[in-house]
Protein backbone atom coordinates (compact mmCIF):
# COMPACT_ATOMS: atom_id res chain seq x y z
CA UNK A 1 0.00 0.00 0.00
CA UNK A 2 1.00 3.60 -0.76
CA UNK A 3 0.38 6.24 2.14
CA UNK A 4 0.50 10.08 1.82
CA UNK A 5 0.94 11.58 5.02
CA UNK A 6 0.79 15.65 5.48
CA UNK A 7 3.34 16.96 8.31
CA UNK A 8 3.24 20.07 10.56
CA UNK A 9 6.75 19.82 11.89
CA UNK A 10 8.83 22.97 14.10
CA UNK A 11 12.57 22.62 13.07
CA UNK A 12 14.05 23.92 15.89
CA UNK A 13 15.43 20.63 17.06
CA UNK A 14 15.87 18.76 14.58
CA UNK A 15 19.10 19.01 11.82
CA UNK A 16 17.06 19.29 8.96
CA UNK A 17 14.37 16.44 7.07
CA UNK A 18 17.36 14.40 5.43
CA UNK A 19 18.21 11.65 7.92
CA UNK A 20 21.70 11.59 9.18
CA UNK A 21 23.74 8.90 11.30
CA UNK A 22 23.29 10.22 15.28
CA UNK A 23 21.27 13.68 14.86
CA UNK A 24 17.97 14.36 15.15
CA UNK A 25 16.06 14.95 12.15
CA UNK A 26 12.38 14.91 10.87
CA UNK A 27 13.08 12.16 7.93
CA UNK A 28 15.02 9.86 10.65
CA UNK A 29 12.38 10.61 13.46
CA UNK A 30 9.32 9.59 11.68
CA UNK A 31 11.09 6.15 9.36
CA UNK A 32 11.97 4.81 12.82
CA UNK A 33 8.49 5.32 14.49
CA UNK A 34 7.06 3.95 10.45
CA UNK A 35 9.68 0.78 11.18
CA UNK A 36 8.36 -0.09 14.53
CA UNK A 37 4.28 0.03 13.49
CA UNK A 38 5.32 -1.52 9.57
CA UNK A 39 7.66 -3.81 11.51
CA UNK A 40 10.24 -3.80 8.44
CA UNK A 41 12.67 -1.15 7.23
CA UNK A 42 10.35 1.92 5.48
CA UNK A 43 11.59 4.65 3.55
CA UNK A 44 9.87 8.28 3.64
CA UNK A 45 10.13 10.56 0.64
CA UNK A 46 8.67 14.39 1.16
CA UNK A 47 7.64 16.72 -1.40
CA UNK A 48 10.77 19.40 -0.65
CA UNK A 49 13.62 18.75 2.11
CA UNK A 50 14.35 21.71 4.79
CA UNK A 51 17.08 22.41 6.32
CA UNK A 52 18.19 22.62 9.93
CA UNK A 53 15.90 25.29 11.71
CA UNK A 54 13.24 25.17 8.65
CA UNK A 55 9.88 24.56 9.90
CA UNK A 56 7.18 23.28 8.04
CA UNK A 57 2.93 23.63 8.14
CA UNK A 58 2.41 21.25 5.11
CA UNK A 59 5.25 19.20 4.17
CA UNK A 60 4.06 15.74 2.55
CA UNK A 61 5.40 12.66 2.08
CA UNK A 62 5.07 9.22 1.02
CA UNK A 63 5.63 5.43 2.16
CA UNK A 64 5.19 2.08 1.30
CA UNK A 65 3.79 -0.14 3.86
CA UNK A 66 2.84 -4.22 3.36
CA UNK A 67 0.41 -3.80 6.17
CA UNK A 68 -2.57 -2.55 5.89
CA UNK A 69 -3.78 0.24 8.42
CA UNK A 70 -6.83 2.50 8.23
CA UNK A 71 -5.63 6.53 8.11
CA UNK A 72 -7.15 6.97 11.69
CA UNK A 73 -5.22 4.15 12.88
CA UNK A 74 -2.03 5.11 11.08
CA UNK A 75 -2.07 9.01 12.42
CA UNK A 76 -2.69 7.89 15.88
CA UNK A 77 -0.19 5.25 15.85
CA UNK A 78 2.35 8.30 14.31
CA UNK A 79 1.55 11.05 16.86
CA UNK A 80 1.41 8.85 19.86
CA UNK A 81 5.00 7.72 19.14
CA UNK A 82 5.76 11.32 17.95
CA UNK A 83 4.77 13.22 20.68
CA UNK A 84 6.63 15.83 22.02
CA UNK A 85 8.75 15.92 18.92
CA UNK A 86 8.00 18.94 17.23
CA UNK A 87 6.13 16.72 14.47
CA UNK A 88 2.75 16.31 14.27
CA UNK A 89 0.72 14.25 10.95
CA UNK A 90 -2.31 15.81 10.13
CA UNK A 91 -3.63 14.05 7.62
CA UNK A 92 -3.23 10.26 6.07
CA UNK A 93 -4.00 8.59 2.59
CA UNK A 94 -4.25 5.30 1.48
CA UNK A 95 -3.80 5.43 -2.21
CA UNK A 96 -3.72 1.47 -3.07
CA UNK A 97 -1.54 -0.37 -4.03
CA UNK A 98 -0.97 0.32 -7.45
CA UNK A 99 -0.82 4.58 -6.96
CA UNK A 100 2.28 5.97 -9.02
CA UNK A 101 2.32 9.13 -6.55
CA UNK A 102 5.21 10.42 -5.42
CA UNK A 103 5.52 13.10 -3.27
CA UNK A 104 8.85 14.92 -4.64
CA UNK A 105 8.63 13.87 -8.50
CA UNK A 106 4.51 14.41 -8.75
CA UNK A 107 4.30 18.23 -7.07
CA UNK A 108 3.46 20.62 -9.39
CA UNK A 109 4.59 23.48 -7.37
CA UNK A 110 5.91 24.77 -3.91
CA UNK A 111 4.62 27.28 -1.47
CA UNK A 112 7.26 28.78 0.98
CA UNK A 113 6.50 31.43 3.42
CA UNK A 114 8.93 33.84 5.47
CA UNK A 115 7.68 35.14 8.58
CA UNK A 116 9.78 38.47 10.26
CA UNK A 117 8.95 39.81 13.64
CA UNK A 118 9.28 43.92 13.17
CA UNK A 119 9.20 45.40 16.28
CA UNK A 120 11.39 47.26 18.18
CA UNK A 121 11.53 45.74 21.07
CA UNK A 122 13.06 41.73 21.21
CA UNK A 123 10.65 38.77 21.02
CA UNK A 124 9.42 36.34 23.87
CA UNK A 125 7.08 34.08 22.87
CA UNK A 126 8.14 31.42 19.81
CA UNK A 127 11.59 33.89 19.19
CA UNK A 128 12.43 30.42 16.89
CA UNK A 129 9.48 31.23 14.44
CA UNK A 130 10.06 34.65 13.10
CA UNK A 131 13.26 36.35 11.91
CA UNK A 132 13.24 39.92 14.33
CA UNK A 133 14.19 42.68 12.94
CA UNK A 134 13.76 45.85 15.05
CA UNK A 135 14.28 48.79 12.22
CA UNK A 136 11.00 49.61 10.67
CA UNK A 137 10.46 47.64 6.97
CA UNK A 138 8.89 49.15 3.98
CA UNK A 139 6.99 46.59 2.94
CA UNK A 140 5.44 48.51 -0.27
CA UNK A 141 8.96 48.61 -1.55
CA UNK A 142 9.80 44.99 -0.51
CA UNK A 143 6.41 44.19 -2.76
CA UNK A 144 8.01 46.43 -5.99
CA UNK A 145 11.15 45.04 -5.49
CA UNK A 146 9.84 41.13 -5.44
CA UNK A 147 7.83 42.23 -8.56
CA UNK A 148 11.16 42.17 -10.64
CA UNK A 149 11.95 38.19 -9.35
CA UNK A 150 8.27 37.07 -10.18
CA UNK A 151 8.96 35.05 -13.75
CA UNK A 152 11.50 32.61 -15.65
CA UNK A 153 15.06 34.21 -14.87
CA UNK A 154 18.91 32.70 -13.99
CA UNK A 155 18.52 33.16 -10.26
CA UNK A 156 22.67 32.69 -9.78
CA UNK A 157 22.63 35.49 -7.42
CA UNK A 158 20.14 34.19 -5.06
CA UNK A 159 21.84 30.57 -5.52
CA UNK A 160 23.94 29.55 -2.14
CA UNK A 161 27.46 27.58 -3.09
CA UNK A 162 26.78 24.16 -3.08
CA UNK A 163 23.64 23.92 -4.75
CA UNK A 164 23.29 20.83 -6.95
CA UNK A 165 20.41 21.73 -9.62
CA UNK A 166 21.99 21.56 -12.81
CA UNK A 167 20.44 25.08 -14.19
CA UNK A 168 20.13 28.30 -12.25
CA UNK A 169 17.20 28.88 -14.35
CA UNK A 170 13.62 29.15 -12.54
CA UNK A 171 10.14 30.16 -12.76
CA UNK A 172 8.37 32.04 -9.97
CA UNK A 173 5.00 32.20 -10.29
CA UNK A 174 4.26 34.93 -7.29
CA UNK A 175 5.49 36.60 -4.68
CA UNK A 176 3.17 38.38 -1.86
CA UNK A 177 3.73 39.83 1.19
CA UNK A 178 1.22 40.41 3.87
CA UNK A 179 1.13 42.38 7.23
CA UNK A 180 -0.43 40.59 10.33
CA UNK A 181 -0.37 43.11 13.39
CA UNK A 182 3.84 43.10 13.55
CA UNK A 183 4.45 40.12 11.24
CA UNK A 184 5.08 40.45 7.73
CA UNK A 185 5.01 37.70 6.08
CA UNK A 186 6.65 36.47 2.43
CA UNK A 187 4.70 33.90 0.59
CA UNK A 188 6.53 32.68 -2.30
CA UNK A 189 5.32 30.25 -5.19
CA UNK A 190 7.32 28.04 -7.67
CA UNK A 191 7.27 24.71 -9.15
CA UNK A 192 11.12 24.28 -7.74
CA UNK A 193 13.94 26.59 -5.65
CA UNK A 194 18.03 26.82 -5.49
CA UNK A 195 19.27 25.60 -2.61
CA UNK A 196 18.70 28.87 -0.04
CA UNK A 197 16.70 30.89 -2.34
CA UNK A 198 13.90 31.94 -0.75
CA UNK A 199 16.48 32.73 2.13
CA UNK A 200 18.90 34.96 -0.31
CA UNK A 201 15.68 36.80 -1.94
CA UNK A 202 14.80 37.34 1.39
CA UNK A 203 17.71 38.98 2.90
CA UNK A 204 17.99 40.69 -0.30
CA UNK A 205 14.42 41.63 0.23
CA UNK A 206 15.06 43.17 3.58
CA UNK A 207 17.98 45.39 2.56
CA UNK A 208 15.03 47.03 0.42
CA UNK A 209 12.51 47.22 3.70
CA UNK A 210 15.27 48.95 5.70
CA UNK A 211 15.78 51.58 2.55
CA UNK A 212 19.09 50.37 2.30
CA UNK A 213 18.91 49.81 -1.49
CA UNK A 214 15.96 50.60 -3.51
CA UNK A 215 13.81 48.42 -5.53
CA UNK A 216 15.40 48.73 -8.79
CA UNK A 217 19.02 48.24 -7.47
CA UNK A 218 16.74 44.26 -7.39
CA UNK A 219 16.22 43.94 -10.69
CA UNK A 220 20.13 44.71 -11.16
CA UNK A 221 21.08 42.26 -8.46
CA UNK A 222 18.87 39.68 -10.44
CA UNK A 223 20.69 40.30 -14.02
CA UNK A 224 24.07 40.08 -12.31
CA UNK A 225 23.91 36.92 -11.85
CA UNK A 226 26.14 37.09 -8.73
CA UNK A 227 25.66 35.61 -5.72
CA UNK A 228 27.93 38.70 -4.13
CA UNK A 229 25.76 41.49 -5.27
CA UNK A 230 22.82 39.98 -3.47
CA UNK A 231 21.90 40.50 0.54
CA UNK A 232 23.08 37.91 2.90
CA UNK A 233 20.72 34.47 4.00
CA UNK A 234 17.91 35.84 5.75
CA UNK A 235 18.41 32.55 9.14
CA UNK A 236 16.66 29.62 8.51
CA UNK A 237 14.01 29.88 11.59
CA UNK A 238 12.01 32.32 9.77
CA UNK A 239 11.36 30.39 7.29
CA UNK A 240 8.38 27.52 6.50
CA UNK A 241 7.47 24.94 3.65
CA UNK A 242 3.68 26.30 3.20
CA UNK A 243 2.14 23.66 1.20
CA UNK A 244 2.70 21.67 -2.04
CA UNK A 245 0.31 21.56 -5.01
CA UNK A 246 -0.36 18.37 -7.14
CA UNK B 1 11.49 59.95 39.73
CA UNK B 2 9.19 57.35 39.18
CA UNK B 3 9.08 55.39 36.09
CA UNK B 4 5.98 53.07 34.80
CA UNK B 5 7.33 50.14 32.64
CA UNK B 6 4.90 47.83 29.82
CA UNK B 7 6.17 44.14 29.92
CA UNK B 8 5.70 41.47 27.73
CA UNK B 9 7.10 37.91 28.80
CA UNK B 10 7.00 34.06 28.01
CA UNK B 11 6.10 32.33 31.48
CA UNK B 12 7.06 29.25 30.71
CA UNK B 13 11.11 29.72 32.08
CA UNK B 14 10.09 32.02 35.19
CA UNK B 15 8.32 30.46 38.86
CA UNK B 16 6.19 33.08 38.17
CA UNK B 17 6.11 37.03 38.66
CA UNK B 18 7.22 37.15 42.33
CA UNK B 19 10.68 37.36 43.65
CA UNK B 20 11.99 33.94 45.30
CA UNK B 21 15.45 32.92 46.86
CA UNK B 22 17.43 31.00 43.66
CA UNK B 23 14.81 30.42 41.97
CA UNK B 24 14.43 32.50 37.80
CA UNK B 25 11.28 34.71 38.17
CA UNK B 26 9.84 37.82 36.18
CA UNK B 27 10.03 40.21 38.97
CA UNK B 28 13.62 38.88 40.59
CA UNK B 29 14.78 39.07 36.43
CA UNK B 30 14.10 43.04 36.13
CA UNK B 31 14.61 44.14 39.50
CA UNK B 32 18.67 42.46 39.05
CA UNK B 33 18.85 45.20 36.06
CA UNK B 34 17.08 47.87 37.58
CA UNK B 35 19.60 47.70 40.41
CA UNK B 36 22.66 47.31 38.14
CA UNK B 37 21.45 50.32 36.09
CA UNK B 38 20.29 52.42 39.20
CA UNK B 39 23.56 51.47 41.44
CA UNK B 40 21.03 51.12 44.44
CA UNK B 41 18.44 48.53 45.31
CA UNK B 42 15.02 49.07 43.30
CA UNK B 43 12.06 47.07 43.91
CA UNK B 44 8.84 46.55 41.12
CA UNK B 45 5.45 46.86 41.64
CA UNK B 46 3.20 45.02 39.18
CA UNK B 47 -0.74 45.48 38.26
CA UNK B 48 -1.42 41.22 38.80
CA UNK B 49 1.05 38.87 39.76
CA UNK B 50 1.17 35.49 37.63
CA UNK B 51 1.84 31.82 38.60
CA UNK B 52 4.14 29.57 37.04
CA UNK B 53 3.95 29.11 33.78
CA UNK B 54 1.33 32.07 32.55
CA UNK B 55 2.58 34.30 29.86
CA UNK B 56 1.70 38.57 29.79
CA UNK B 57 1.39 40.38 26.64
CA UNK B 58 1.07 43.70 28.58
CA UNK B 59 2.04 43.78 32.38
CA UNK B 60 2.49 47.02 33.90
CA UNK B 61 4.81 47.88 36.67
CA UNK B 62 6.31 50.63 38.49
CA UNK B 63 9.41 51.46 40.25
CA UNK B 64 11.27 54.62 41.67
CA UNK B 65 14.86 55.77 40.70
CA UNK B 66 16.63 58.47 41.46
CA UNK B 67 18.82 58.67 38.30
CA UNK B 68 17.14 60.62 35.38
CA UNK B 69 16.82 58.38 32.14
CA UNK B 70 14.95 59.40 29.24
CA UNK B 71 12.38 56.61 28.83
CA UNK B 72 14.03 55.06 25.40
CA UNK B 73 17.23 54.74 27.42
CA UNK B 74 15.72 53.27 29.80
CA UNK B 75 14.03 50.80 27.23
CA UNK B 76 17.40 50.06 25.52
CA UNK B 77 19.35 49.31 28.48
CA UNK B 78 16.46 46.63 30.20
CA UNK B 79 16.10 45.11 26.86
CA UNK B 80 19.48 45.01 26.20
CA UNK B 81 20.32 43.18 29.51
CA UNK B 82 17.27 41.25 29.17
CA UNK B 83 17.87 39.91 26.04
CA UNK B 84 17.37 35.73 25.66
CA UNK B 85 15.66 35.91 28.81
CA UNK B 86 12.21 35.58 27.30
CA UNK B 87 11.18 39.36 29.22
CA UNK B 88 10.60 42.44 26.89
CA UNK B 89 10.14 45.76 28.10
CA UNK B 90 8.17 47.47 25.10
CA UNK B 91 7.07 51.49 26.70
CA UNK B 92 8.44 53.03 29.32
CA UNK B 93 7.18 56.54 31.00
CA UNK B 94 8.76 59.28 33.28
CA UNK B 95 5.86 60.28 35.28
CA UNK B 96 8.21 62.47 37.35
CA UNK B 97 8.91 62.70 41.29
CA UNK B 98 5.88 63.55 42.22
CA UNK B 99 3.48 61.25 40.63
CA UNK B 100 1.00 58.91 43.22
CA UNK B 101 0.71 56.61 40.12
CA UNK B 102 1.02 52.40 41.68
CA UNK B 103 0.88 49.67 39.03
CA UNK B 104 -1.06 47.72 41.57
CA UNK B 105 -3.70 49.92 43.45
CA UNK B 106 -4.33 52.76 40.72
CA UNK B 107 -5.29 49.80 38.69
CA UNK B 108 -9.53 49.48 37.78
CA UNK B 109 -9.86 46.49 35.99
CA UNK B 110 -7.67 43.46 34.78
CA UNK B 111 -7.96 41.62 32.02
CA UNK B 112 -6.38 37.79 30.86
CA UNK B 113 -6.93 35.70 28.36
CA UNK B 114 -7.19 31.63 28.03
CA UNK B 115 -5.92 30.43 24.55
CA UNK B 116 -6.96 26.67 23.69
CA UNK B 117 -5.53 24.73 20.38
CA UNK B 118 -8.31 23.03 19.85
CA UNK B 119 -7.45 20.42 17.15
CA UNK B 120 -7.11 16.37 17.29
CA UNK B 121 -3.31 16.36 16.16
CA UNK B 122 -0.54 17.43 19.34
CA UNK B 123 0.71 21.25 18.68
CA UNK B 124 4.13 21.55 17.42
CA UNK B 125 4.61 25.32 17.24
CA UNK B 126 4.54 27.31 20.52
CA UNK B 127 3.08 23.99 23.02
CA UNK B 128 4.05 26.14 25.69
CA UNK B 129 2.10 28.88 24.52
CA UNK B 130 -2.08 26.86 24.43
CA UNK B 131 -3.88 23.99 26.23
CA UNK B 132 -4.35 21.38 23.93
CA UNK B 133 -7.69 19.81 23.70
CA UNK B 134 -8.18 17.25 21.08
CA UNK B 135 -12.45 16.79 21.35
CA UNK B 136 -13.47 19.47 19.39
CA UNK B 137 -15.49 22.24 21.87
CA UNK B 138 -18.63 23.79 21.56
CA UNK B 139 -18.16 27.85 21.65
CA UNK B 140 -21.44 28.92 21.68
CA UNK B 141 -22.29 26.35 24.59
CA UNK B 142 -19.33 27.84 26.33
CA UNK B 143 -20.36 31.29 25.97
CA UNK B 144 -23.78 30.68 27.06
CA UNK B 145 -22.72 29.10 30.31
CA UNK B 146 -19.73 32.03 30.45
CA UNK B 147 -22.58 34.40 30.63
CA UNK B 148 -23.79 33.18 33.75
CA UNK B 149 -20.48 34.07 35.33
CA UNK B 150 -20.77 37.65 34.40
CA UNK B 151 -21.51 39.95 37.69
CA UNK B 152 -20.98 40.39 40.53
CA UNK B 153 -21.10 36.81 42.51
CA UNK B 154 -20.04 34.51 45.54
CA UNK B 155 -16.84 32.89 43.23
CA UNK B 156 -16.19 30.37 45.67
CA UNK B 157 -16.95 27.25 43.46
CA UNK B 158 -13.80 29.00 41.47
CA UNK B 159 -11.52 29.91 44.33
CA UNK B 160 -7.96 27.77 44.71
CA UNK B 161 -7.15 27.15 48.35
CA UNK B 162 -4.70 29.12 49.26
CA UNK B 163 -6.33 32.31 47.94
CA UNK B 164 -5.65 35.06 50.77
CA UNK B 165 -8.92 37.48 49.47
CA UNK B 166 -10.67 38.36 52.93
CA UNK B 167 -13.91 37.66 50.61
CA UNK B 168 -15.17 35.43 47.64
CA UNK B 169 -17.36 38.15 46.39
CA UNK B 170 -16.19 39.36 42.57
CA UNK B 171 -17.33 41.12 40.04
CA UNK B 172 -17.10 39.82 36.27
CA UNK B 173 -17.44 43.13 33.59
CA UNK B 174 -16.93 40.67 30.31
CA UNK B 175 -16.04 37.15 28.98
CA UNK B 176 -16.07 36.85 25.48
CA UNK B 177 -15.05 33.59 23.46
CA UNK B 178 -13.58 34.30 19.89
CA UNK B 179 -12.15 31.36 17.74
CA UNK B 180 -9.61 32.47 15.55
CA UNK B 181 -8.61 29.09 12.85
CA UNK B 182 -7.92 26.00 15.58
CA UNK B 183 -7.48 28.77 18.56
CA UNK B 184 -10.02 29.37 20.75
CA UNK B 185 -9.48 32.57 23.00
CA UNK B 186 -11.25 33.63 26.09
CA UNK B 187 -11.28 37.00 27.22
CA UNK B 188 -12.26 37.87 30.71
CA UNK B 189 -12.11 41.66 32.49
CA UNK B 190 -13.08 42.24 36.18
CA UNK B 191 -11.86 44.57 38.76
CA UNK B 192 -9.42 41.45 40.15
CA UNK B 193 -9.69 37.99 40.76
CA UNK B 194 -9.52 35.48 43.09
CA UNK B 195 -6.32 32.72 43.43
CA UNK B 196 -6.96 30.61 40.17
CA UNK B 197 -10.11 32.04 39.43
CA UNK B 198 -9.47 32.36 35.46
CA UNK B 199 -8.19 29.01 35.43
CA UNK B 200 -11.04 27.12 37.35
CA UNK B 201 -13.79 28.85 35.51
CA UNK B 202 -11.73 28.28 32.31
CA UNK B 203 -11.45 24.21 33.29
CA UNK B 204 -15.18 23.82 33.82
CA UNK B 205 -16.03 25.64 30.72
CA UNK B 206 -14.19 23.38 28.91
CA UNK B 207 -16.46 20.60 30.49
CA UNK B 208 -19.34 22.56 28.63
CA UNK B 209 -17.32 22.97 25.69
CA UNK B 210 -16.60 19.15 25.53
CA UNK B 211 -20.84 18.54 26.25
CA UNK B 212 -19.87 16.71 29.56
CA UNK B 213 -22.10 18.87 31.28
CA UNK B 214 -24.60 21.37 29.79
CA UNK B 215 -24.43 25.40 30.10
CA UNK B 216 -27.23 25.51 32.55
CA UNK B 217 -25.16 23.35 35.16
CA UNK B 218 -22.48 26.03 35.40
CA UNK B 219 -25.15 28.28 37.51
CA UNK B 220 -25.70 25.40 39.54
CA UNK B 221 -22.11 25.13 40.26
CA UNK B 222 -21.62 28.71 40.78
CA UNK B 223 -24.89 29.20 42.73
CA UNK B 224 -23.35 26.02 45.00
CA UNK B 225 -20.24 28.20 46.39
CA UNK B 226 -18.26 24.90 46.45
CA UNK B 227 -15.10 24.20 45.18
CA UNK B 228 -15.98 20.19 44.44
CA UNK B 229 -18.54 21.14 42.25
CA UNK B 230 -16.83 23.08 39.04
CA UNK B 231 -13.94 21.63 37.11
CA UNK B 232 -10.56 20.91 37.59
CA UNK B 233 -7.77 23.94 36.92
CA UNK B 234 -6.94 25.19 33.58
CA UNK B 235 -3.11 24.72 32.84
CA UNK B 236 -0.92 27.63 33.30
CA UNK B 237 0.81 27.71 29.94
CA UNK B 238 -2.79 28.54 28.40
CA UNK B 239 -2.93 32.13 30.51
CA UNK B 240 -2.28 35.57 29.43
CA UNK B 241 -1.99 38.45 31.62
CA UNK B 242 -3.49 40.26 28.77
CA UNK B 243 -3.87 44.30 29.75
CA UNK B 244 -4.75 46.23 33.01
CA UNK B 245 -6.89 49.50 32.89
CA UNK B 246 -5.81 52.67 35.00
Amino acid sequence: MRYKISIEYNGTPFHGWQKQDNLPTVQGSIENVLTKIAKSPTELFCAGRTDTGVHAIEQVAHFDMERDFSPWQLQQALNFHLMHSGISIFNVENLGENSTFHARFSAVSREYIYKVLNRDYPPTFAKDLFWWIPQKLNVAAMQQAANFLVGTHDFSSFRATGCQANSPIRSIDSINFSVDGDVISMHIVAPSFLYHMVRNIMGTLCLVGREKINPLEVKNILEATDRTKAGATAPAHGLYFYRVNY
